[in-house]
C-alpha cells in the first residue's frame, strides 16, 4: 500500500520544564500529545506524530523535527499558525512547516546527524535569570582537562558505559563526530553531534566530563571507563535542564 | 547622632516574574521583603534594605545594588552565603557583598548611573526558551530608524513625555547617557544608561522605539512627541519581562 498522502516536516521548539518528555503517556502532558491534540483540533484528523529524537522529561528543544501525515491537503504557514493557535501553550511552538514525500522523509529514520548543546553554569553563585536552562555547578572546572578528554570520547566507540539503563538500542557501537567545548563568560558549552545516540548518552558525557573537569577523574581513568562498558564506572548522569536538541540534519 | 554600624553593599539578581517589584508591600511578595526576611533570619535584626532602582512587578535584575546596616559584624562572604541560604528560593540571590562607609555610600543617593537592557524578540514565531525574558514583537521592526530616533532622545530633555502616572519625581529633567540599539540574530537589544530615569521611563521609551521601528510614528512625530511633554503622545509601555537592570556605578 502506497502512502499518498502528504507528509508534513515539523520543526518544534519548546521549554522541557513544562513537559514529561516527548513521548505520549498516560497522566502526564507530553511534547507529543500536545501537538496531536492541537493537529486534531485544526483539522479533525486523529493523528501520529513521529519525532527525530524522543527527548526526555525536562531536556529542551530549539530545533526539533516532526513528521506528520495528514488526509488534508494544507498550506504550510496555515498549518503552522493553525497548530500554534490550538497550542494554547507558550512552552511549544511549531517554527516551521514544510512538505515532504513520505518515500523519501522520515523525520526519525531519515536524520543524519541530531547536534544537542549543553549549558554548565560554572561559577560560585546561581543566576536566577537562567534557572531550568543550564546546570549549575560551583565548582571550578578546567575546560582544558575537559577538552582533553572529548578527544578520548569523540570517533567510533562502544558507548555501553554512556548508556543509561532502559536504553532499547541493539548495539552499543556509536559514532561521535563532535565533542566541543568551550567557556563564554561564566558558561561551560558543551556541543555534542552524532548520528545517533543512546539513551541518555550525551548528559553521561557531560556528567562524566564535568568529574574531569574538577580533578575527580583522570583521562587514564576515562579510557579505561570506555574500555569497561560499565555504566558503573561512568559519572553521574547531567540534569535534563541544561540539555537543548539544537538541530536535526538531513540530507 | 553618628551611625556607627557596618553597612553592607549587596549586588543581587533577580527573576523579576516572582516577585512584584522591589518594594515591599501587603498581599505580595517583593525582593526587599525577601531580602529582609532572610537577614533577619540570618541575624535576627529587623533591618530596611535601600535599593539603587526601585524596579517594577515582572522587571528582572542582574546587578541591582542595595543596602543595609547591621548591629552585626559579619565577613562578607559568610553574609552572602548566609542570606542566600535563607532566601529558600531560586529566584533571587545575593550575588556579591562588601562592606562601605554609611557616610560616603547610599545605595540610592550615590549611584552615578543607572544601566538597564531591553531585550525585543523581533521574528514571527515566539520562543519557548526565551518565553518572559523578551517582548515578542512579530511585526518587523528597522534598527536603523530605531537608532535615528535614539539620537533624538540621548541628552538632556525635559522626558515628562516619557514618565508615568505616579511618577514622584519633582523635575522630569534628565540626561540620557546612552541609547544604544543592536540587532543580534532575531533579538534586538536596547541599552539605556543614565544617572536616574523616572518612573517607566526605559519601557516608554522601547515602547515608542517599537512604532517608530514598525513605521508607525516617523522621526519629526517623535520630536514634536518629546517637545509635547505629554504621556499620551507617547507610545505605548513595553512590557514589564523585557527589562533588566544590568549594573548599577558608583564613584
Amino acid at each position: 500500500m502506497i502512502n499518498d498522502m502528504p507528509r508534513y516536516r515539523l520543526k518544534l521548539a519548546y521549554d522541557g520544564a513544562h513537559f514529561h518528555g516527548w513521548q505520549a503517556q498516560d497522566n502526564a502532558v507530553s511534547v507529543q500529545e500536545s501537538l496531536e491534540t492541537a493537529i486534531k483540533k485544526f483539522c479533525g484528523e486523529t493523528v501520529r506524530t513521529i519525532a527525530a529524537g524522543r527527548t526526555d522529561h525536562g531536556v529542551h528543544a530549539r530545533g526539533q523535527i516532526a513528521h506528520v501525515d495528514l488526509k488534508r491537503d494544507t498550506d504550510t504557514n496555515t498549518l503552522r499558525n493553525a497548530i500554534n493557535y490550538h497550542l494554547h501553550s507558550r512552552a511549544l511552538v511549531v517554527l516551521e512547516a514544510s512538505v515532504e514525500k513520505p518515500e523519501h522523509f522520515h523525520a526519525r529514520f531519515s536524520a543524519t546527524a541530531r547536534c544537542y548543546r549543553y549549558r554548565i553554569l560554572n561559577r560560585p553563585i546561581r543566576c536566577p535569570l537562567r534557572e531550568g536552562k543550564v546546570w549549575f555547578v560551583h565548582r571550578p572546572l578546567q575546560v582544558k582537562d575537559m577538552q582533553a578528554a572529548a578527544q578520548v570520547l569523540c570517533g567510533h566507540h562502544d558507548f555501553s558505559a554512556f548508556r543509561a539503563a532502559g536504553c532499547q538500542a541493539s548495539s552499543a557501537q556509536r559514532t561521535l563526530d563532535t565533542l566541543d567545548i568551550t567557556r563564554e563568560d561564566d558558561e561551560i558549552i558543551i556541543i555534542a553531534q552524532a548520528r545517533s545516540f543512546l539513551y541518555r548518552q550525551v548528559r553521561i558525557m557531560v556528567g562524566t566530563l564535568a568529574q574531569i573537569g574538577c580533578g575527580r577523574m583522570t583521562l587514564e581513568e576515562l579510557k579505561n571507563v570506555l574500555q569497561s562498558k560499565d555504566r558503573r564506572q561512568s559519572g553521574l548522569t547531567a540534569p535534563a535542564h541544561g540539555l537543548c536538541l539544537e538541530e536535526v540534519c538531513y540530507d
